[in-house]
């Protein structure tokens, strides 16, 4: 990486928590000087607008958790166990590195739902990954007869994927951890019984 | 109602829509004048500050979606039938009076998360009163024959609420209500095999 390369990847690192963390329209340009220690020159002497510097902080912090779920699944041989590392990862059990703030996807589809649809376009493009991604994995473990072949794989995927995100706004919005505990469970009985 | 609370009346039936779309950060002065045709003067006049606009904004649209649900309830005799109506208010079947924007729990607990604890705190206090009243339904159900009685009323009306709320954040992220139908249709699966 030259400099410009390496300032761009500063700003990137320092900024992603703030946005993960306040939203799109709740970051502002001082957020961004305060996070990264720069002058707002330095700033968009290196993106073109708050817009890009979103949009790189949206695939920054997705990146941590996909790098974070594929090291945690290479561990299992089983399909099942592969599946149920989004239970672990979600509940942040075991010594995973996440972003601050939680979840980029769910973090990034309701904040930027009518502020900046570009951001809603790459988040809505993630959550499409992560459910193809799932497919993908029950369909392995269909084939290895770990599951009946009568799951619908689909279903499955964006079932588990609605509870985790679910699960999420609950324990934030309650401040009770037993509450998304018990989503949790719900998952994890979804995935035993598939 | 006087004049002073026919005029804040006026104010929160216009600017509800916007908090709730828009988000708590994402609603400024200019959206409140423009959505009200009134001066800053007199909407400050009639409130304290923008967090108490807020706040009544959030009591408003969340009182229309619980209005909405007890009047499709009220219509069933059956407890599964009463559960079903949140797949059916959840999915705008029906001919429901919702609030624009959406789902105002789940919109305020993520948009308010660290900026307005007030708001987070009265959305997570809806939330736990909205379990409370689907853990009663459950209970009842249970009572009258209609559910088995080992099932667990409190992870069933979190997991429930978790499926709808994780169904929302799927339909609006991707723009496909294929993904969203297919998590409403796991949640009947649930309710019916109660």
């Amino acid at each position: 990486m030259n400099k410009a390369e390496r300032t761009r990847q500063f700003i990137i690192e320092k900024a992603a928590p703030v946005f993960n963390t306040k939203g799109y329209s709740g970051t502002s340009l001082s957020d961004m000087t305060d996070a990264t220690g720069l002058t707002k020159g330095s700033i968009y002497g290196n993106f073109a607008d708050k817009d890009e510097v979103a949009l790189a902080c949206f695939d920054y912090s997705y990146k941590k958790v996909q790098e974070a779920i594929k090291k945690a699944m290479d561990q299992y041989p089983s399909y099942r166990d592969k599946l149920l590392v989004y239970v672990e990862v979600y509940t942040n059990r075991g010594n995973h590195d996440l972003p601050t703030g939680g979840c980029p996807v769910l973090n990034t589809i309701v904040d930027a739902d009518d502020t900046h649809p570009g951001l809603r376009a790459k988040a809505g493009a993630a959550l499409i990954q992560w459910k193809e991604r799932m497919v993908v994995l029950i369909d392995q473990g269909k084939a290895a007869g770990e599951f009946r072949s009568a799951v619908n794989s689909e279903q499955v995927a964006l079932t588990i994927i609605a509870m985790l995100e679910g699960m999420i706004v609950i324990g934030r919005g309650t401040g009770k951890p037993a509450y998304a505990r018990s989503v949790i469970d719900s998952i994890e009985q979804l995935i035993r019984g598939l």
